[in-house]
């Protein structure tokens, strides 16, 4: 009674479905993979992300020169050093893993262990002699919200940034848009392969065996509908697979959110679709901005978008949603006389 | 900062080397994977593992017939099934995860509820209201001991197995043996190109970004060191890569084995190799037996064996290991005239 490893056939995926997750677990889960130098360097490989932070910080250097700087979740330290660099007087770096101790080693090497302090710890926890100007973080995760860390980044905004200080991004957005894709067949395809496997499997069993695995077949297909169609997909789209106008689902100020806020996304939305073009999915992803804020704005405004690009995009691609939920569609065909045929609303519910 | 999940580039594998990992952590990441069907069910498919439990149970029906057994870590429930079928009066059928659910259905659906009693737990928490004549359990992780459930069968012998009772199996053997293969070379070159890319990556990081990273190099080569060439392979060997003898390194009886013995396998082994062959790395595997105790015998002895099989072997494969350790050789050449030169000893530090 073996799990499989490396080369052993599929494993199911994420997270377990058994037991609920306690907190400890969560983190073990969730920091284990921060605390790799093969993950650091791929987000440090990400040059979108990378060329986005480093334009942010060194083209809005006003923002740095003398002050003092929270890095939320430093990592390797690459914000922190970057900081330093641009002029800051005092940088707090603080990071819950052991990576703290290559962030320490970085600053050293990089001659800014002066002006670098790193801490090893979480800011719900940690102390810091003094409050900040400035909170730099890269807390996105995917489609921006999903095991992201903004709610780490706010409990250390409300306990230490001055009331004129400002957020490293300052702002973000959750987009939303139609698109036409061939994942969600494949998808399609590789659930009834699996299930016409089962069926092969419960015969053989009964055969040889002289046991009964029917009686599963409901739950072995719940698991892997879960699995294979009902999941989000991360992919990296082209820009010719959005069929439509994509839409801003979620608008976030980093001065001003919530933990509420964040804890769910509603949106009733439009977006229009070319009609010659197959919807069958949804794609979500997310843009950033460093603005500074309106009473302390910055010098150059920079962006930061995980929008489908035709260079390959980000290591957060987009992701795919095959499951449509509950969809109003109002539409309107246009001839080309210009003739306009009334709007027809219909109510679909998309697998 | 996201991780990548499906799809989005290698993952850095297995357990978490940041922090120590505690109980609650490790119980989560454990059976996690125990408690979706898709798994259960690549074990249900391993036909060598399933031919040689329903062999062990019919072909030995005296010791369940009108007996009371244990069935540790039940999962889908086969064994507590066939226990049942060969003639159980009584089968407690033992499940830490929520998999337990799926055993109670396939119990009652195969029409054995009156006589297996699923009970959700672990053995060490678990109360029976009676000693068992039997233990049965599919404990064995790769190699036999990783990742095995083996401690929790023992704890489970010396609350419930009556004086004379058996185990099933009885006995296990953890076997090692020289092999020739292409893997190691294969992780060797992996290593090599990861160790350029890091290179590379030095490089880009200071040219365009102004910051050195040269500090992290010793510790990434440490981490994928370990990853690519430290780390025991999965694999499915063939037979014919076998070079030599394998020897047995370690011999388990079920019935007496305690905790400390299984702790820490230690041993002094004889390989004998064929000169011709090249000797690239050792595999390990395991046996089981099923023959009842010396007090109380089966009827007829079944093996199960993990060893390379030109049919392709179980899901267990083999573990090869390229970081040969300490390794004294001694060698004696026979020439073909039948002439034996004195016999050799060399010491070597295979990495």
């Amino acid at each position: 009674m073996a799990s499989l490893p490396n080369g052993g056939g599929a494993a199911a995926s994420g997270s377990c479905g058994a037991r609920p997750v306690d907190k400890e677990v969560d983190f073990a889960n969730y920091f284990c993979t921060y605390a790799y130098l093969y993950h650091q360097k791929e987000m440090l490989c990400d040059r979108v992300r990378m060329d986005a932070y480093h334009s942010a910080v060194f083209r809005n250097a006003p923002h740095f020169q003398g002050k003092v700087v929270l890095d939320v979740g430093t990592g390797s330290g690459i914000l922190a050093i970057w900081s330093a660099q641009a002029g800051a007087r005092k940088v707090y770096a603080v990071e819950a893993t052991n990576m703290a101790e290559h962030a320490r080693e970085l600053a050293r090497a990089n001659g800014v262990t002066d002006i670098v302090e790193v801490i090893q710890g979480t800011v719900e926890d940690v102390d810091l002699p003094e409050k900040v100007d400035v909170i730099i973080s890269e807390w996105m995760g995917y489609f921006l919200l999903r095991e992201s860390m903004f709610d780490s980044v706010i409990c250390a905004r409300d306990r230490w940034l001055k009331p004129d200080g400002v957020m490293y991004p300052s702002h973000a957005r959750m987009w939303l848009a139609p698109i036409r894709t061939g994942l969600g067949d494949k998808k399609r395809e590789d659930f009834d392969i699996a299930m016409d496997d089962w069926s092969l499997f419960v015969q053989d069993t009964q055969t040889y065996y002289g046991v009964n695995m029917n009686a599963l077949t409901k739950a072995y297909r719940a698991e892997h509908e879960k699995y294979y169609l009902k999941s989000s997909i991360w992919n990296n789209l082209h820009p010719n697979q959005v069929i439509g106008q994509p839409a801003a689902i979620k608008e976030i100020d980093c001065l001003t959110a919530t933990v509420d806020e964040i804890r769910e996304v509603r949106a009733q939305v439009t977006l229009p679709i070319r009609m010659e073009a197959r919807l069958s999915a949804l794609a979500g992803w997310f843009d950033v901005h460093f603005r500074g804020s309106a009473q302390n704005p910055g010098v150059e405004e920079v962006e930061l978008t995980t929008a489908p690009d035709e260079h390959g995009g980000t290591h957060w691609g987009q992701q795919e949603n095959h499951r449509l939920m509950d969809m109003e569609f109002t539409y309107e065909l246009h001839e080309l006389s210009g003739r306009k045929h009334p709007a027809v609303k219909t109510k679909m519910y998309l697998e």
